[in-house]
């Protein structure tokens, strides 16, 4: 069991966004006093405030009316539903998905992650992940036995990409990375690789025979109407390639827990095999719900993307005149903020900040252990509750900055 | 990607319940004319034919009105469920469940068993499984690495045990057993486990420090008023033990993807770790029906199992009458056929009655090597059209039986 133990010590999850009541009680330094106002958990989307898409509830009562032909699917999920998933979904990206056989309905983008990952990396296997990227990226590879080899994103640097270096990239492709990992938008930058970036990836993974998972969770939320570039519509791309994307965010679905992947064939046959053995199949009743998804009442997704965008101005900018550095979210819903040096350590500062403010963020070292001035912030919240907390963030944050 | 390629041709699902229309036309010797008559799939059970729990539904919607605090629950599910779940399941086992460290939620007991076993087993440890039993422990045990150690049952020697040899069990734990893996009633046979062969088991894992997963799914439909015993109520029960039961199968919630695991606090903690990488949760809003559970309306049980029972009744009858060895199924839904000696494989014999007959079977070989004349049937279907689908397969039978 030691290998298992050591395992399971690195599959940390008490500062993983949504487990925070879980947490022990510590002895924190807590100064001052709370600072009242309404709770917000930035941790996730606040589905009250943006509430899952409409007619998804009716979607799935009519599935559950279906009865057994919906309760029992295949593992991939019920063919008439991927055949709907696959048309839209290769209409989105400007991809050609066959819905018999490239393409996996998955419990959450998470569950497509797992299978993903479980079913491209072996022991020992280098995989390349950015930094800073989607958390449980690291923790899938360590999972399933793999080399991290961290890709830097140097997102200060550049407004018009995400900030790859294509050379460094390279380098660690030649230098045996199976299999690279990256959420497009990045997860927590909100930051949207540019097609030049998006080309030249695909166009090294194919060169060295490289793996892809390319994360498209936030891909529907682009701010200031910036160019996409979906990485699976390219001309060139390896063969072994997985594209991973659901309605859980911008499309508040999460309660039903529902994702998707699409991509090699042979890949997505293993993924059912993994699904088979993990937990059978997407609940069959929630499979009806992918109906709703890519077919929103008109101007419903431009209004929900306005919102957003109006929320993410409003907490920019009280955070850059607070002198924090924070690149503004291009796509999806997070903020990635950097504080000025505390005299705490951040975990502390954390828990300071939910007993004295009643607000939840996740800390930075989730995304890197290099984050450790850095909080995410999800903004899909009530818009003023979220304004409110963001000054209170700045009042705690002024109790805690160094002197030094 | 070697080792990948092996672990993921070990992991076959072609065969697996639910997954026969996926498989590619072979050439197949089809004897004789189509048998008209219903369809029956003998997979799984007929969720049409015995509906989910009465208010199943109306508790999802609930649960779906509830917003953001059932979407977003800890990983190892919402405690308020936690706890209502505890305390229906320490009342039914006679153990005691403490909501907060010893019970986890899980997308169905598949989703239990995967996490189960993935906290488990480390790469090389010998884990002991019964012949037969659950299809699924075997790929379990060789995805994570296990070495398998089979305990066969000698289940035609007894009426009144399920037929372990504990002398045979001891020997193997001496030898280096790190985990025992059993289903009680065992699954395909439909046996129950007697309360010396659970006393038996128990001490012996405690004896040799070998820890125990115990799957109960099917332990609420007992037939005929036999005692059933379960292994976590036992005086002296080893440190490392984990039990799993679920409402998908008598219950028929098997659509909402729902199960539980409860036992030893570090297990569970590890199996919640995994959870988080695995799919996050249960899906949230599907956690609300666990209310139904064990709550059902005055004798539902009662005249449920009955109806089970006498299904049972009528196919065990057809099935000895025509010279098949068939124990009288205890418990749960299963009966497990051994025909006469065929003279076409079994996998062909098993798409030539789909063809010929309408009927789906399971394949004994899903359950063990040697169960090379076997069929395993799952008699929660409409009672008519299983009886006409019994008979349908006796005459299929006899067009293949071997004349040597």
């Amino acid at each position: 069991m030691d290998t298992l133990c050591e395992k399971f010590s690195k599959l940390g999850i008490d500062n993983a966004p949504g487990q925070e009541k879980t947490q022990k009680d510590r002895e924190i330094d807590l100064r001052g006093n709370i600072i009242e106002g309404k709770e917000v958990d930035f941790s996730h989307g606040d589905v009250d405030a943006f509430e899952p898409l409409p007619g998804s509830l009716d979607c799935f009562i009519k599935g559950y009316e279906v009865g057994g032909k919906q309760a029992y699917t295949e593992y991939r999920g019920k063919l008439d539903i991927r055949k709907d998933v696959a048309e839209k979904i290769s209409k989105f990206t400007g991809s050609k998905i066959n819905p018999e056989e490239n393409i996996i309905l998955t419990p959450g983008t998470q569950g497509a992650l797992f299978l993903a990952m479980g079913s491209m990396i072996g022991t020992g296997d280098k995989v390349a992940i950015v930094e800073p990227d989607y958390f449980a990226n690291r923790k899938l590879v360590e999972f399933f036995g793999g080399k991290i080899i961290p890709i830097e994103l140097d997102y200060k640097k550049y407004a018009d990409r995400a900030g790859i270096d294509l050379k460094d990239l390279e380098n660690k492709f030649k230098d045996g990375v199976s299999l690279f990992i990256f959420s497009n938008p990045n997860n927590p930058l909100g930051v949207i690789y540019s097609a030049e970036e998006i080309e030249g990836i695909a166009s090294l993974a194919k060169k060295y025979g490289v793996s892809l998972i390319v994360d498209e969770l936030y891909s529907r939320q682009i701010f200031d109407h910036r160019q996409y570039t979906h990485l699976c519509a390219m001309p060139e791309i390896p063969d072994q390639m997985i594209t991973i994307i659901g309605p859980s965010k911008t499309e508040s679905l999460s309660g039903f827990r529902l994702g998707i992947a699409f991509g090699n064939k042979d890949i997505i046959l293993r993924m059912e095999k993994l699904q088979a053995i993990v937990s059978l199949r997407t609940a069959g009743y929630c499979q009806s719900v992918y109906h709703v998804w890519f077919n929103e009442p008109e101007g419903y997704m431009e209004s929900r993307i306005k919102a957003h965008q109006d929320i993410r101005d409003e907490l920019f900018t009280k955070f850059t005149d607070a002198g924090y550095y924070v690149r503004k979210t291009e796509a999806g819903s997070y903020l990635f903020v950097e504080l000025p040096k505390l005299d705490i350590p951040l975990k502390d500062f954390v828990v300071a900040l939910r007993k004295l403010a009643g607000v939840t963020v996740t800390a930075g070292i989730e995304f890197g252990p290099q984050f450790t001035r850095h909080f995410r912030i999800n903004f899909s919240q009530d818009a003023e509750a979220a304004s409110a907390a963001a000054d209170r963030i700045i009042e705690i944050v002024k109790r805690y900055t160094c002197d030094c």
